[in-house]
């Protein structure tokens, strides 16, 4: 990822100590994460089925001290990449490297000295909220007295509202989905497995300038050959290993990460002319994801719980409210799930600049329905940073 | 995932409580995670570019009460997931769903009433090492007198030496490895970039049977048209699209979970006849990976720090040993990360059945030269479970 520039990190932190020293809170420990992306730029790497898991592995992670500075403490064996990524950061002060064969609790032990504190009683370090407990569980046990409290909402709140430079990376991430769709829907055809398509739009993505998938790609075959029951098209996952016949439709969930931020895409294809209900369908999520769009005005009254209700009447009044089972959408930037979200219960303000998915749906046994778009909050309402058609497509 | 009979997740439920008991410990909360999987079969989904976020995913999970019952705690977003993942597996004795639009502490509150406890005091809850910070938090926050101890090596000791049933399925994910290296090796031509060699290897573990792999496939075009610098051969990660041309040479590291179990692999393709060094690297890597092998014995003695001494012991006296810079290698098995390991501190003795990969490597400029299997230990010494060939492959 390339990085902001220092200015940008540099008032990032300062706000972020702002909130802290307003909250009693001593020091901050994140460990990889989006909140520590946007803190610093310092980027978690894709995952794997593991956590990194090596001794001191559970101290991976940065240390902002307020006045002091920002030290990433890291496991020998990530130095490269470590290495790699505090290089021209200068509001990064120093790597504070991890012993792999000595007790890492004595090391700890010795940390409030390297940072002049004689003792750390009355010292209050906030933890992100998704620090390990075994991490949480060693700070105490090495450091008695030392109060550790889970963040909460300190770097999430600041992250909501997107700056002008971070909206031109989710419109290129966005930008991104758009080339790769437009480039699948050109190779599809009858006889393709879900895998095969998958497999596709993975490699566009790539092609098209991602620098991993947001998550792992969902490709649903639905339609007259798909006998697998409700929960298939209500559970986009991977893919089943389908092969594409006349009067099918695809129903597409995939996203990129671009320089650091995500995007997040949906739309349906229909496999020869659809039937009659289904093109009203089709037509129906996207009146329900305009009408959701056209409540998304920061008014100062309007909430994503508003969103949500007028997308939702229109699916409901249909009679297909049943089948839009999930909410319609969730904030999106570093993280491609973050709070505040468009769900019935999401009673904070729509500001400006904020961006969600907004994606309705009708998922049921043999249609699976949907869109989905990543909208930035506006005055007048939602606006969309993709481009791709919104009509009905049809191979 | 298939699960294992019954019979298996009861004996290992069974196990993991007899060590609760031995150490006073009530009750025991993990997240979704390899412990998990291990214990319930209860599967982790394949990582995105976040965690889950949701009111109410930090108590996402399953609670293990001793002499009551095995309960999944899940958020309504992920119901039809959960559904899908208790149907047909009677040791889960029920899902308790978390509400959306209450708060959920005082959901929380009520819980101990619900298993027939009129107070936590004095109870103790073993929580999985990486448990978020956030629900230890709100645990203690809503059940006053709660003890919350981190879980430790509670699980993954159990998890060590793998089952026979477990060995099958590891066999299984490295001939998916295998099957999927050897068709790749049969597209590989100069002009492909690193990007259609790593999708290509992602699409044939697919239609070779994987679910999805075990960490982000990284391929590494080294020599002669490589000129970025040492950083690059000794951080395999996302590809830097370069073009295969006549004289590099291709490292691969990629691994499929097959049926919930990960496979690990690594080989090294040359693209024309290598220069004689580069031969004799290929030859010295194939040798230390040998000797780590034959030091793999279960004899009551033999560790992990054996092993990776007898493999870096021939790099060191190759002159090569400062490119050697990692540990031989690392548990594998639910996860592709796990204790315990082959590097120089660890003392744990090995036993018949234990999983490890054996990758040495020699990764300095231009030069990427590596291989890695999956080795189980014997009497003997280490047994490959790959068979993939380790002579020199030449394109």
């Amino acid at each position: 990822m390339t990085p902001f520039s220092s200015d940008v990190y540099r008032r990032r932190l300062a706000r972020v100590s702002a909130r802290m020293q307003s909250r009693g809170l001593s020091a901050l420990f994140l460990p990889p994460s989006g909140d520590l992306e946007y803190l610093t730029g310092f980027m978690r790497r894709p995952a794997a089925n593991t956590d990194i898991v090596q001794p001191a592995d559970w101290l991976y992670g940065v240390l902002l001290v307020p006045l002091v500075g920002v030290y990433v403490l890291a496991p020998f064996m990530v130095a490269n990449y470590v290495r790699h990524h505090v290089k021209d950061r200068p509001w990064l002060k120093d790597v504070i490297y991890l012993p792999e064969h000595d007790d890492p609790r004595a090391f700890l032990a010795g940390l409030p000295r390297r940072f002049g504190l004689a003792s750390v009683s009355g010292f209050r370090l906030a933890v992100g909220n998704r620090t390990w407990a075994e991490t949480v569980h060693h700070l105490q046990q090495a450091l008695p007295g030392l109060q550790v409290v889970p963040v909460g909402d300190l770097v999430s709140e600041l992250r909501a509202v997107k700056e002008p430079d971070e909206l031109e990376r989710m419109r290129r991430a966005a930008a991104v989905a758009d080339t790769a769709f437009a480039a699948v829907v050109g190779k599809l055809q009858p006889g393709l497995t879900d895998l095969d398509v998958a497999a596709e739009v993975d490699y566009q993505l790539h092609l098209a300038g991602a620098g991993h998938t947001s998550f792992p790609t969902g490709i649903t075959f639905a339609g007259q050959g798909d006998a697998r029951g409700a929960d298939a098209a209500r559970e986009i996952g991977p893919p089943a290993r389908l092969r594409l016949e006349q009067g099918m439709h695809i129903a597409f969930d995939f996203g990129a990460v671009v320089d650091g931020y995500c995007s997040d895409f949906g739309r349906t294809v229909f496999c020869g002319e659809p039937e009659p209900e289904m093109a009203r369908l089709h037509e129906l999520v996207m009146a329900a994801q305009a009408a959701g769009m056209a409540a998304m005005r920061a008014d100062g009254q309007a909430t994503g719980a508003d969103a949500d209700r007028a997308a939702r009447q229109l699916i409901v009044e249909a009679g297909y409210g049943e089948w839009f089972w999930h909410r319609l959408g969730h904030g999106i930037g570093v993280d491609v799930h973050e709070p505040p979200f468009l769900t019935a219960s999401e009673e904070r303000r729509l500001e400006a600049g904020m961006t969600f998915t907004v994606e309705p749906s009708v998922l049921r046994q043999g249609t699976a329905v949907r869109v989905e778009d990543v909208v930035v909050v506006t005055p007048q309402g939602g606006e969309h940073l993709n481009q791709a058609t919104r009509e009905l497509i049809v191979i």
